[in-house]
């Protein structure tokens, strides 16, 4: 079969179109032709030697795939051969709590990913398409769909009549903002663009700010919000935006933190704002295999559309890497393969 | 009745004695003859203006503070005169989450405090008083004791087989070491003193780092945890500290955050690490008057005592600032009331 | 002022409209010009005396009022003379796990409740008026409402995805209806008319069971979930229907268990289903004066309209009792007050 | 390798002791030499077809099983040969919550137990033997301790100054007791035998009460408990003693229900006082590896000893069943491998 592999980490040089032998699945395993894949931007930062010799290598890039029962391994059950599946990020990550052992099996980095045209995957860690996706759109969810719903629905879940902000117009903002309006909350939504915030509104943002025009957001949040704050940030922008954040949230709330890795190391946080508001900053790290279930199982129910920004044919995979770096997507960066 | 007065923000010399007419119990409400109170940095800071114009001023201080049942206001039932009573931090927030309305209850700061000889209380703000404890040791529970109560027993609460670090030898720390002790955790407590060090073994601490001669006390954890980390820590420190509790703790770990308010405004912090293992900070403000019983009941059952430093006479009140302000004491410093 | 009283068990003859002094708002208190009320069955049961020895006598009936501020007592933030307000169902639970000194204190029953024209609230337990919401709307919202949000999104709370059902067509039951749809969720409603089957849907309902002409509903809803069962029953019924909900419930799944005081002492219950499966019997006693408040934010931000079957004048309040005991009611039987 | 089959589940005659193949360890998967089991009130049950046409057929009877590492399979992480281990009691439960598919890998049931010389299991199934017990103590675990830990730390978790209410001395009973007094609490004991009550004190039970001498137990816990009621009773009776334990349990409390499945098939329960209480029950079907593992933290943390019955040889290990059915055991009943 065709495959993908990240032969060094020097960037796009480093990528390979080879040959591999076909995999075969084991005992409780299920072999999947891959029908499309998205990227996140730790497949970026991977290309780069970003998270340094943890990562397998070579090694088959891209954490986000869906497909097609090809065939099972013995005692598979509750899987057919056709059935339209999505794999999950982590291989060994069924459910509860995380664990070093569950984040070594991270794909598209410590082990084999799905920029390939076939794999192995076990079958906890396979959930059934929902039938109004699209592949592209089935492959958006493992990394960014995940995360999202780890960080709206597992921590300090979102309820009606909550208040949820989100910043930005990345595939976990997306998310957030779409699964935040499916649980019935009102949600805030940051944007640098008037442009983008039309599109914001579009998908269901109650609120917007152009954080360009406004760099004090917090406080307009508060304004927003009858000085209370809202129950909930997802916060994906590192230092810089996480201490607006602590102004925008309530007493008591939460700030889920998403995609700090490509920002930088560290940076200057207002500890003492933190403990006299009783708030709570809870790093997410993707989720398991059954939250995956889950969310498939909220989408397939509401009928609900993933953002895709632009599909590339599987030979021209690497100009969907060229798109992810630009910033200028809005929503996924997808690969479709034959 | 006599009671002191902080007239102005100036420090100790803001801190008169004054006389001050007898309150009176409304409905659901109980005078309480005080006989103890302990104090908080957070009364050091107060005295010195650090809290801002938020404070009522007037004030009198100290939110700690234990006594007996002198009367009842109509309709108050299960409490009755010569009771020993224990008044909770925050007059309204009788349980749930937190709030804004909650906070501007705090005794000592947004409403009068304790350092006077009589005070009326709501009766969903009393506790009983455990038999075994005296009157001081009772008056060290309401902000260090629920602190720590909180912040072992209510987020990501210590269960047996759990490790919890502790830092230092102040009073939410000693408190924290004893909780997570009462909870089955097992407890690794750091200082900067090898002889507190000793005295923090025989209160329980199974394993002990000196912070001083091992600055990289962070490792250090990992090496004792077998590289996993612990379950949870008692952050007391700010930022410098922070860093090395986000290499202390494991993957899904919590980091309970408090007394961070003599730090400075803000520190850097190594938030991609909080994203990649999922860690958890939650800023803890004291608690509600039912974690004040919940404790109490802990207390009572296992007949453990509060660690006190020093008792001054009421009249020598001034003298308890003192000795606070020196950093040198191991417990809770206390003023005995005639 | 004008009042009515019940002043022996004896049904509706007990109940006598009196003339009583004006209260008057402590420290703390609210005075509140009653403007609408609701009944319960629990009001029925106490006007027979269901209740036992435990009600206070002479009683002010009704737990469920809506008004308008007409005073604010000494010390009393938040609110201003004019504004719309509820009473919360128990007078002293704030928030927090439920407690006998917290259920001593329900309105109607153990307390003076509703049914006159001014009562004093603490301040603590009222709650602002939506304002798409008609005063009787606001008036169905202490007890039904409250018991349904508190079944729906207090234990295991419903979220997007989540499958609901939810039995017959008591207040209690649309309400949850409501909710679970705000939350999200698919809902499985069921009721013994095919015209009250027409209604539920236009509530939202996405799936309805006539359990008159299908008495093993459990299997069909087993069948309508692909075999796996619901996520959580709104049990409304007591012994008879809770084994149909043991079977309709998943595994690790929870029934919420309320209103069945109406019903026989007890009932024969298939516990090793309960075991064998992993699920949840969850009694619900209504809820605090923050699950109201909750619960108002997530009706104004949605505008959601409760259902109000029909509403009787002050002076002809007997008859709204007379109109709930013939159960043929749907949706909340409201007082109008002058 | 030698062992025992279940050909037919017409009691011990059905169990043969047969020749069967060596099983191999294959991807992600550990051979395990086991070296003790223990037994379980389910396994006489199966033994007389109890559980009907849900179980494999022939089977290798018991689902508690510990070893040492024969042979790991490729890819296997964190085992080596030699170590001591502990098989999980279902081979697919993870962690995160129950479903139709982890039930189905009930070891002695739906799949083959651990009644022979060698068994291979998943890797995620193992958990490492706590150096201070011998194998027989380590056999006890997978089941009755599991399910003891997950009814007292998963659902309501025990924490210091909480009550808690144990039923006899059953193996999980037992084990319940042990771990409520790690976590802190107070154990209140009921037991038939004045003899058996006297070995729960010296388990560390605070109260005891001989629920033949007095029947109406439920009163006695009320007098205990200041007419407060436990916060967790770990129920084992069935119908008949669920309703002492309403009456027994504070309001809001929990029952955790376990081990009826020997009882009737159903029984009378007074369902409104579960409601007026706002009471909740808790089905408890063991848990999962990863309760084992936190389970087996703690037991190693405090060097805790199950208590063992009666030990067997392989070889008479059908005099292990017979010993369990006189009901006389005290601890759990073993079966020690050559």
């Amino acid at each position: 079969m065709k495959a993908y592999e990240l032969q060094s980490t020097s960037g796009l040089d480093g990528l390979q179109l080879v040959d591999k032998p076909m995999p075969v699945a084991g005992p409780g395993e299920v072999l999947v032709r891959i029908k499309a894949a998205t990227l996140n931007y730790r497949d970026l930062l991977i290309l780069k030697g970003g998270y340094g010799s943890r990562q397998k290598s070579p090694v088959i890039p891209l954490s986000d795939g869906a497909g097609v029962v090809e065939a099972l391994g013995p005692g598979v059950m509750g899987f057919a051969v056709g059935d339209r599946v999505i794999g999950g990020f982590f291989e060994t990550w069924q459910g509860g709590p995380p664990s070093q052992e569950k984040f070594a099996s991270a794909l598209g980095g410590m082990a084999d990913g799905v920029l390939c045209e076939y794999r192995v995957f076990r079958q906890d860690n396979l959930t059934r398409t929902p039938d109004h996706l699209t592949d592209e759109e089935a492959a958006s969810l493992p990394c960014a769909g995940v995360t999202a719903w780890s960080a709206v629905m597992n921590f300090s879940p979102a309820k009606p009549g909550d208040v949820v902000l989100t910043q930005g117009t990345g595939g976990v903002s997306l998310f957030a903002l779409q699964f935040a309006k499916l649980a019935g909350a009102r949600v805030i939504a940051t944007s640098s663009s008037d442009e983008k915030i039309e599109r914001l509104k579009a998908l269901g943002a109650d609120d917007t700010i152009n954080y360009r025009t406004t760099p004090k957001w917090g406080m307009k949040v508060r304004e927003l919000t009858n000085d209370r704050g809202v129950d909930l940030v997802v916060e994906v922008g590192g230092a810089g935006t996480l201490n607006e954040s602590i102004r925008a949230t309530r007493i008591g709330g939460t700030m889920a933190l998403i995609g700090v890795l490509a920002g930088p190391p560290q940076g200057e946080v207002r500890l003492p704002l933190i403990v006299m508001q009783q708030q709570n900053i809870q790093g997410v790290t993707v989720g398991s295999s059954e939250d995956l279930k889950a969310m498939a199982k909220a989408i397939g129910l509401h009928g609900m559309k993933p953002v895709i920004d632009q599909i590339f044919p599987f030979e021209r995979a690497k100009d969907a890497f060229v798109r992810l770096e630009t910033g200028q997507h809005f929503g996924k960066v997808a690969i479709s393969f034959p």
